[in-house]
């Protein structure tokens, strides 16, 4: 079994309204401090896979559904876990 | 300066409708292998703050507006980045 973390971020070059509407809210709370918000998806998937080819589907499972390669960057983490 | 990585998760034991469709979605672009998808939040934060009470602050953000304690569980990270 495997443990994939997957982040989508939006590009550098992306506008991020959610994450500056989030900004003004912190700032309008008084956390005056936040000077940027930037803000992604963060998705947990089990693959139940005991193949080599795990980041190669996991790459393509990224481009073809989890991130839109045209405004936004991913990242993915894999961890094999042993079942008990 | 501070960099703050958030990860915002629903808990465990609340269901999570985006993932449902998200891992049905994976199935029938002929993903079986994906047993679970779970769907959560990342977001970046930078803060100009150069005082002690970095992880106070970030954790009562967290509490007050970045996550619904009721549902979700978060966890952080937070780096220092030294101006050059």
């Amino acid at each position: 079994m495997f443990k994939v973390k997957v982040y989508v971020t939006l590009k550098e070059s992306v506008l991020d309204p959610q994450g500056a509407a989030v900004k003004n809210s912190l700032h309008s709370m008084s956390y005056k401090d936040v000077t940027n918000v930037r803000i992604g998806k963060y998705l947990e998937l089990t693959l139940d896979q005991n193949t080599a080819d795990v980041e190669q589907t996991v790459k393509e499972m990224c481009d073809r559904l989890l991130a839109n390669p045209v405004i936004e960057d991913y990242r993915y983490e894999i961890e094999e876990v042993v079942a008990q």
